[in-house]
């Protein structure tokens, strides 16, 4: 039987704020960001995935950021997985549950091999060993495995356990539509929002990503929804500038978190070494393009 | 003394069209696109270079390609190079000045090691057995060499003969914030556009690329020069969506075509294999794209 | 005050033997591969290493593999630590010596980044978290980072705490050559002994890996101290056709454990998926080295 | 018909030697070289090779290598194509035929797709352009295409132009072992020897490799035919120590060219830049190596 999919719409990727030299995780500020998602209608969280830098946290800090999560929204959780093994990532998932229990909308499990059916039984293996749904993310430049559309299709589509599938092979718009035309479950848009218009064009039931303005994915996927490409084209364009500027190979990271501290979201925009520190020399240009995004209402 | 630097704005890449089944150079479209990037005021064209397919062609087809252009067209011309060694990389270079003679700007060379010395001392010959000038050109994805802001500013920084840099290497503004910074050359952007408002920002000269709508490159440069960041992300922002369809990674070019075609400038939008064609899955979401985007005036 | 380097001689680099179809860790075949180790005089013992599968194993079978080697031998131990980030290798290092206590001869961090200050902040931070005298691992194939011989000694050579090098980015001669020079702790190779002659010749103080003749390694080692490269190839030759068997990309796990079982030191060969599985094709020519190779003495 | 397929033995990957700070090509040591080359009874030689340095050569260059090869010796020939588009590749067979005439034994063609069609469909119009046999080399160090052992035999097994493959893409043994089973042409082993035995033992017909003692080569294919493995490892395994040493990762050609040199068979040893010079830190354990390779008779 089928496992409930993810609910189309906007997952916010959360960011994982720091404080101070010691760089300790700012329950205060991931709190405040992730009400702000709640507020701007969001779907859901995806939290520790790879923009939440799971891979710098130690197990207590994951806990701390599952438990202030869950405390202070409401909204469904798909938990990032950052082991590509079988046995760790059980681990990591039977720990996510253990904190999030019912609220856990997914965990959401790398591809790990290029092989179909190596794939099926790695994911067979985490759902069985833990009952939580699946969430399969493709991005080949984090994981360093590269699999076609066609062998992601044979390892996944008879997989009851699977609720979603997050497409970050590029060029994501195709797919997407080759996921989409075989699979039953939804298939989300990331890699910052893009290509997200065409992601929805191919079919993405929304967008999976960390975008400093979660409004303008909001927005657009909405405007798809109801007036399709060219309202979701108008609602979106004028984000495109900052989502460009944000979504650049080496500081992506870095510019994100700068764009959510000037928007008040989160205190400090430090990240965990060794990941690039933001460039001063883009520093007035992110000013610019902070001035000039969209927001329809004013965030607190 | 230091040759005349490449002037400022945009060089459009050209791209070769071909027909036919035995996909041969078609040099009645290729006039008719250089054409209308003559009509849109572009400062240049750099013909030869990696999204003109100069990789799949002979020599003859090259000389083919050069003379319809300098036949077709008044404006200055950058040629690409292929060869990353010295010998055949000053072949070439012989080759496009015995065609293109005063017209030539620059022999656009590749960076070819990441050893600031190795590199200088192969611009030097390439520079010396042919008087061409050289524009550097550091696109680590095609020519598998990367080389820090640094190395590459050590290398150039004092060879007179060097007359411009075209900068793709993500993250591109950073890289053109550093070069720029450093040296008297010009610095341009490339990439398809898609950090146009960015490189801009960090002191680019201006862009050097094939997007399907020059017209689009040269109003946001032209704007930026006049009014700034506000000006340019007004011009600008109604081609980004069009910009990101078309930059993306593998389809590109069979994108980038399809698009010209559509377009009128050239007549058939085949590439060379085994460059990828034209995804079935993206042709609604092209002639949407195509059908918003901002055409100042209406193109023969 | 530096600590006490790391002794020279071999560290044989263990595998993480598995049983049945539940792959579960088989850890009386672990207790007698060690055991073996110690009888052919292995200098110390590297647990959880890459090829130790670590990065397959939960919290609990890591230390279940710990256990059993603290267990089986008196050897000095380097343990492996799989995460590249500050946090969780911390979390990593206490975990281990919280089981092998003052057995830990050094924790084995991978270097993390090219920039040396954030590689020494980072090695910095897990020791003084940790007490641990730290080994520094440069396997680019691995991490994913691709460190200078010149950074690497930058980042190293003021860090007290550092007890050895494993060297393992190609040419590995070369880089042994320059760490050697420039530091005063040894520096092993690895990758299986494909080098080692040359390695030990650019002043390796001896070999950390798990090629599965370790006896091989051992006296090639002892050889070199003894009579030099001479007698150091008389002995060590007569290996090298199993090494560079064994030493192959993809499979070079599954033909290393399968020799170890033919050999009788584990029960069974299988690796966790998606490692390769043992090419059939190649299993006559494993036969055939397996007999050819020079045995001292015969071991049960 | 299917074209006569190369004679199995060894084909020696000839380099190209230069002379002076102006490295022009130094057509005395190439003919000294090649003379070598048929004394030591290769099969025949493999002209303009990734090892001869194709990539750096001039037109001009590659004639007078060809014409210096031809002259000197009465060897089958393969030529090397440097390009990986079908209509300079075709240009490139052209011009080796025009010089090589009725000696060419095979232009070495490489894999430019992972797309069996493609690649099938390029080998074809490369063949019915020129008429000459070929030769697929599957080098995806060099290509950056990779191609599965399944696609390249649907790609091949059908073209009776094609007259051998040089597998290349590790792990060879394996790779050899899938072709060999599958098509009726001989495949070679390359990559220096490193896997020469394992090749054999899998089904290669030889080697084609560049290794600066080609009596080795020689030796052990002759070994394997008389008397198999157990021959065959008795003949080669003194050469190993030298083969590992020669066949390192970026610093290859220059230890190999210098090997050459000091055995006399070419006049200097220097490289074309880009390529790395001769480590200084390994130049004692070349001669230590080059002392010790068991050679049969005394070469000039």
């Amino acid at each position: 039987m089928q496992l409930p999919p993810l609910s189309s719409g906007v997952w916010g990727v959360v960011a994982t704020p720091f404080s101070g030299s010691t760089l300790d995780v700012d329950e205060t500020s991931l709190a405040r960001l992730v009400e702000h998602y709640e507020q701007v209608n969001v779907t859901g969280l995806t939290v520790l995935g790879v923009f939440g830098e799971a891979a710098q946290l130690s197990t207590e800090e994951r806990s701390a950021v599952l438990e202030t999560v869950v405390d202070a929204v409401e909204l469904p959780l798909v938990v990032g997985i950052t082991s590509l093994g079988t046995a760790p990532a059980i681990e990591e998932v039977r720990h996510a549950k253990d904190i999030v229990g019912d609220r856990l909308a997914g965990a959401m499990v790398q591809v790990n091999s290029p092989n179909p059916d190596v794939l099926a039984k790695h994911l067979r293996a985490v759902h069985e060993a833990t009952g939580a749904p699946i969430v399969v993310q493709d991005y080949p430049l984090v994981s360093g495995v590269a699999i076609s559309a066609e062998s992601l299709v044979r390892a996944v589509r008879d997989l009851e356990f699977v609720v979603g599938v997050k497409a970050e092979a590029p060029p994501t718009p195709v797919s997407v539509a080759a996921l989409t035309a075989a699979l039953d479950v939804p298939v989300f848009g990331g890699l910052g929002g893009l290509g997200l218009l065409d992601e929805l064009a191919a079919g993405a039931a929304g967008a999976m990503t960390g975008f400093s303005f979660p409004e303008g994915l909001v927005a657009c996927v909405d405007a798809w929804k109801e007036g399709g490409y060219d309202r979701a084209r108008e609602v979106y364009t004028g984000y495109l500038p900052l989502v460009n500027f944000e979504q650049q190979a080496k500081v992506a990271l870095a510019i994100r978190k700068e764009c959510l501290r000037q928007r008040g979201l989160i205190m400090e925009s430090s990240a965990r070494p060794p990941a690039a520190s933001m460039p001063e020399a883009l520093r007035e240009q992110l000013v610019r393009h902070l001035a000039a995004v969209p927001v329809p209402e004013v965030v607190r």
